[in-house]
């Protein structure tokens, strides 16, 4: 935490509410990619799929992916679709497009969700509807429960904006995701306090696992069991970003949303949006939908217009409303060209798979008395665990020597690198984790 | 507050975090424009700009009034200006065009404030703005400095957000700011807490009052007097929605922020954004500015430098970052055809003016035994204040037996209407205004 001088000398800083004195932005993420501009040749600590332009079949240098078709979509648009207000919940079209979207996106489970969901919610990207969820179901001091290799900023939004307590168990049990584990630390919170809270997100930020359907089947199976067994609620948040992007076929190709809804005594709320799934990072659309338990469908509508009552009126306090031609621009696009949109995705996925493809290969001479690769096969990160070595070390070495910028995170007393593959052209990936492997090393000796 | 029948049928209301179960958005305005957009004719309940295309120039019918210059904005921007994500505090080229704007904005005060004031930081719209900086302010408990004519949103953003008490003095003293009341509210404020945070609201919503350069200068030193005095920090937000749209000379034509910048003991905040001031409601960009002391001019860089830190840990924490595409248009748009934007501008002023006019012209012949129209002279709106009648029974005559549209509000000890003239043509003026006459008549008779 930085020192406040300045504010302290001047006596601003008592003029601060307690709230006030308390925020600061942990450097992270931050120091390290903007240190990568400046310093890396290869620059792997972006969250944004990048790379040559000619890779999604468009003109020019290195590009952030995007849809074209998305693009076009500015050329169109009506001034009532750009100026106006957005509704405070969204544009009522842009909510029963994403709808039908996410029914879309949840077929091939062959779960009929149709009478289970609500109609999406309009949240300022996904951490505003993460930040809004938690709000409504986290007491200050009460407990949420994630698996120990998480988003670094759920620390921001969940522990110091919501004042939530984050409670780990093991993500990994082996080349898997840990369903008893789960299962444990959500009976715990269970026993502890009047409901439980999960926070799931697959494809994960960073370990870039997503479980195969039948472990999927087994989570949604565990909370319901433990829901059950307690007579609470189990409110299952499932982040959703980085929903579409799997490299293999054996993983889980849907969200886990699709599996949680309507199990009995779980609240599921699936939080996706089009930063990553139409790669429209800068457009802040997100979107918040509960399913509720089967046994509740006839009054269904009911309790989710209340709960959107509630989300209406952390909204209104907080931002007012969300962007709206961004809204019309995306409704346009599923209802128009999805086609289009998916055609485009899928030469991004393809690209990003066969980094993914390249990294693993790569990974696979690590020296595992220096370093172990973690198990992956989605999204846009990979993550690698160092045996001996202090992460900030590896990252430091790797940017002075070899001039290649990752992420090092220390956490859950663990030392670790996160590896944004996304924005590391593939050519680039055998490169880089050559480096990983040397820097891994030379700070081992150390 | 609703009854949450659902919720509590299903036990999940005990699962609601205690702010969860405290949440609900007040019905007020939009209700009343809900209603009003199925059963009015005119519709004076809505706080945008809106009338026949033709009074801005172009083709159709009625529109919501918007700058064409910058709709064609969208017809050319890049990809990467679209897509990729904003930084935490907004693009860096859209800050510093902003501060050269809000520099031009309030050079006809001829106060010199390039030394005093910091870079912008985007919000997610005013109300993003506001919800920041009162919540680095204030800690639940505390008081926030209010006349007692406010825009409702406030309860929701200070009160049930950010946990203040919201303190209020006199708005009028006549047809003057009650400035006298205002230092008193003030010095009570900083007497038994450590600072004053005080949001002041010119042109004002609901009542459309901005008071005169003097009395503006009067309010500054007030607030320098008070923080000098007791030695303590005095917290000036300016909500600046409105600013640029006043219909008089004789009414401070810049915003007040240049008067109060650079007072000892006050940290001068202006919020300003482009919902009103580019007429662009949906665009959802808000920013955040500081102006420091004169005696702190050397050290204004890390002072502020130090505020924004804290400003990003509350916007990464909650939102993650602002709309990027909306920032680059407007950015372009000031930059290089600001002539054509005021132009366009000028003549939306130009409409608003004359529906003041005209509206002022009718109010002229009011009962004043039944209804006291507040002195205006700017923004979107007007206030009556209603001398014996109860507002929602009026605003219910006005609804169904007139078929107009007006928010009745009930607060600080009045009854009150409303109307927001902004977005009535003008040759309905007369007519809602004789039906205002008629329904507060008729409710005052009961």
């Amino acid at each position: 935490m930085p020192d406040w001088t300045a504010l302290k000398e001047c006596g601003l800083f008592d003029a601060l509410s307690e709230s006030g004195r308390e925020q600061f932005l942990p450097p992270g993420i931050f120091y390290w990619s903007g240190r990568a501009k400046k310093e890396a040749d290869i620059n792997a600590t972006i969250g944004s799929a990048w790379g040559p332009a000619g890779e999604i079949g468009q003109q020019g240098a290195s590009t952030t992916f995007y849809l074209p078709s998305l693009h076009t979509g500015f050329a169109g648009i009506s001034p009532e679709q750009v100026f106006s207000y957005a509704p405070i919940l969204g544009v009522a079209s842009f909510r029963q497009t994403w709808r039908e979207w996410i029914l879309e996106k949840c077929r091939p489970s062959g779960r009929e969700l149709a009478d289970l969901i609500s109609t999406p919610a309009v949240a300022s990207g996904i951490t505003g509807g993460i930040a809004s969820v938690a709000g409504l179901f986290v007491t200050p001091g009460e407990s949420i429960t994630l698996p120990d290799r998480y988003w670094g900023n759920y620390n921001n939004v969940l522990v110091r904006n919501i004042g939530a307590r984050i409670t780990t168990y093991p993500f990994y049990d082996g080349k898997d995701f840990n369903v008893a584990a789960m299962k444990t630390a959500v009976d715990e919170s269970l026993a502890s306090q009047g409901k439980a809270v999960v926070l799931l997100n697959f494809p994960n930020n960073p370990t870039g696992f997503t479980p195969t359907a039948a472990t999927a089947q087994q989570i949604a199976q565990a909370l319901e069991q433990s829901a059950v067994e307690s007579g609470k609620w189990v409110i299952a948040m499932c982040d959703d970003a980085y929903e579409g992007f799997t490299y293999t076929r054996d993983c889980l190709q849907h969200s886990i949303f699709a599996e949680i809804a309507g199990k009995r005594g779980v609240l599921a709320v699936k939080l996706d949006g089009i930063s990553k799934e139409f790669l429209w990072y800068g457009g802040r659309v997100g979107c918040i939908t509960f399913a509720v338990p089967e046994t509740m469908v006839p009054r269904k509508d009911l309790v989710t217009g209340e709960l959107e009552e509630k989300l209406s009126a952390v909204i209104r306090s907080s931002i007012s409303n969300c962007n709206h031609p961004v809204q019309e621009i995306v409704a346009d696009g599923i209802r128009d060209k999805l086609g289009a949109l998916l055609a485009e995705r899928a030469r991004v996925i393809d690209v990003l798979a066969k980094r993914w493809e390249v990294y693993n290969r790569e990974m696979e001479k690590a020296d595992l008395a220096v370093l172990k690769p973690l198990a992956s096969n989605s999204g846009f990160f990979a993550l690698v665990d160092l045996v001996s070595a202090k992460a900030e070390e590896v990252a430091e070495i790797l940017m002075t020597t070899h001039r290649v910028g990752v992420v090092p995170i220390a956490a859950s007393g663990r030392q670790s690198l996160r590896i944004a593959f996304c924005s590391v052209p593939q050519e680039n990936i055998p490169k880089m984790v050559d480096a990983v492997f040397a820097a891994a090393a030379e700070a081992s000796r150390r």
